[in-house]
């Protein structure tokens, strides 16, 4: 069979690359982050993993709200400065212009193709990380990345994280439509 | 500015596709599963999403156990199969050949180029759905997925899904690196 144990600290899933916003001791401040995911399907809400060594965790437990931005291609290097500098040491707030939803402590980039602002509702430690559970309150896109009224992937253009080989990567081709091809399969295994 | 509120019930980041390996009523089950992230540094955890009404967040309850596996290109019709038949009404104990490593009622996908093994630690409930968290107890990975001793997404070609266009996507180029690029940054604005 060829299976072998591999380093079971497993990063090697591509995770989308994102841009998470906070107000961190009343100025704006901004992480990399790859560790989200939405949590639950009605009311819409995101899940983010963030390190309790971070500034941006210090900030989200003030105020209890965030941002998360998705950046695209166009944006690795100045994306990955914001995952190489620290909030306690370097000020971020001059690095991109921001606007504001409903939220008083999300800052919303406004190069990223979409925006999120999430407001806390739970809040998970675990040893080393804390998952905050955000209610999705809106979510916001330029007009020139929209197909049919939805964010459009191919104009949007986010790219993705793998590690531990530390390599971002765009998206490929569309390969495939959810809810349609496994319908194929299963009338292959009827007609079986 | 030109942004404009967009459905809120954001799905529209790419999530990498993997099939979630359960033992229900002590029968191996399979479904379709995106929504998942690491959730802790150390130990390594994963946190998956999974809807109250699936038959798998009944499985991992009784069990505290789950995989997950991830599918490459070539297995878009069957994994989507597995998102469009439910564990309660299809027995799909028969659709992969599988394998154990540690846990008991965590079966692994021999084709799936990565499989991961977890033990429930936590479980979040929400409104409509679980957030299960698990310890990683272990990754495995077939040999001819490796390069310098990591699982190489190259080799390994998973595929992402975005909603509610519903698509599958290849993963593309590599378009930078990580801790690396940033630096470029900030070196531009030391010199600036």
């Amino acid at each position: 069979m060829g299976k072998v144990k591999v380093d079971h600290s497993l990063f090697c899933l591509p995770w989308t690359q994102t841009l998470l916003g906070t107000h961190l001791d009343g100025k704006i401040n901004f992480m990399a982050l790859d560790w989200l995911t939405r949590v639950n399907y009605s009311p819409a809400m995101l899940g983010i993993c963030v390190n309790k060594m971070n500034a941006s965790n210090k900030a989200i437990r003030e105020t209890g709200e965030f941002s998360v931005n998705v950046p695209s291609e166009d944006m690795v290097e100045i994306t990955d400065y914001c995952g190489i500098v620290s909030g306690s040491k370097v000020d971020k707030s001059g690095l991109f212009e921001v606007y504001y939803g409903e939220l008083k402590a999300a800052p919303m980039i406004v190069s990223c193709p979409v925006n999120i602002e999430c407001k806390v509702t739970q809040t998970l430690e675990l040893p080393t990380n804390s998952f905050f559970v955000g209610e999705i309150m809106n979510v916001f896109s330029g007009e020139e990345y929209i197909t049919d009224g939805k964010p459009d992937v191919e104009k949007m253009k986010p790219f993705l994280l793998t590690m531990p080989d530390n390599r971002f990567w765009s998206i490929g081709k569309n390969i495939g439509r959810a809810w349609k091809d496994g319908s194929r399969y299963r009338d292959k295994l009827k007609g079986g």
